[in-house]
């Protein structure tokens, strides 16, 4: 992989969790956050878990700027003002993976239940507010951030992909694939997010029930 | 298990499929059909399956009678005008168990979408439309009807399980277990069968792209 990989919300959870292990891969990772000096101390803080990564952070527009691939990982109530903010940032080249969740806490309500997203799902109004040219594919929804950032868990576990265009998704699973242990699976086009993202709810229930940090595996697959 | 398990809808593929299955772990069996004759038509087939299984058929009010538990497999099109005809034939001691699926198909639209149901989803409308003291508990949206009906495959993936009593889910928990290679997860309340329902659109979606009968596994539970 030639460019870095950027991930804004780096230093969500998620994010961190992700720059982690894509590092740990051999990935560069560029931390976007609005802050930049948050965005420096979460590469600060990949470069101890993992000394052999290449990881470096700057504010969110300098950051995508250096980046193909562009991994959104924001809290929902943060999508639609991030994405405006990157307008002037993005360029038809680029690839953003979005994997914002539309949780009901984005509006105090429950983490078991979703908002209603006019536009079907978050990813949808990803696509939809990215300059013309700018593909958005949708992923990395149900994989804990937790098990993520537990350098010494070994995942087992699937990623669910959604995406119109095949090119785009077969880039999305390469990168997915780079990860030890997370298998990438096609789910269709970027309407499938609307079932995908209402699985994040969906684990944290069963989570809070089972007291574990539950993922998605499809059954039936060949390996 | 005393009494019968009811199938309404046993005569189509998902129901067949899990009275073969029930049948086969020793659990007795009435197929309930708008048509008594296709009903016993059904537990004619089955008994050729599954000779040392207990088989019957009859028309929907009569089988239910028999029955503790009552699985609901009919298509979503079919859901409220059935639960309309059962409701001088359910009393408050049963439960009803939902597995419909409101696919978008049910009014021509594709098997990869849903349709928006007013109660939130098809359990919820099950739920409205029982008697009083009939509880809905929500299951087996994940399960291939093909996979279920092929008793050569051996099954390894979950049965995803949604409702308010816990008592009403260890009811179903327990049933499920009754077949082999499938693994109950309590999902939480019903409502989280707006979710649970969409996950077979989505299987349906990778089905397509993988000529594969998908089901779902939730990693992370202990065995």
């Amino acid at each position: 992989m030639s460019s870095p990989v950027c991930i804004v919300g780096g230093t969500g959870a998620l994010g961190f969790g992700l720059a982690l292990r894509l590092g740990r891969s051999g990935v560069a990772v560029v931390i976007g956050s609005r802050d930049p000096g948050r965005a420096q101390q979460a590469a600060d803080r990949l470069r101890e878990r993992v000394p052999e990564g290449t990881f470096s952070g700057a504010g969110n527009p300098e950051a995508v700027a250096e980046a193909e691939l562009v991994i959104l990982s924001v809290p929902f109530r943060s999508q639609s003002e991030t994405l405006t903010n990157l307008k002037q940032a993005l360029r038809p080249d680029q690839l953003v993976i979005d994997a914002t969740v539309p949780l009901a806490a984005a509006v105090s309500g429950k983490a078991t239940r979703t908002l209603g997203v006019w536009q079907g799902s978050a990813a949808q109004q990803a696509q939809e507010m990215v300059p013309d040219g700018v593909s958005v594919v949708s992923a990395f929804h149900t994989v804990s951030a937790a098990l993520l950032t537990d350098l010494d868990h070994d995942l087992d576990e699937d990623v669910l992909v959604c995406g119109d265009r095949r090119a785009d998704k077969t880039r999305v699973i390469e990168l997915v694939d780079r990860i030890g242990g997370l298998r990438a699976v096609d789910c269709g086009p970027l309407e499938m997010a609307r079932i995908v993202e209402a699985l994040t709810p969906l684990l944290i229930s069963i989570n809070v029930r089972n007291k574990v940090r539950a993922g998605i595996k499809i059954t039936g697959l060949t390996e």
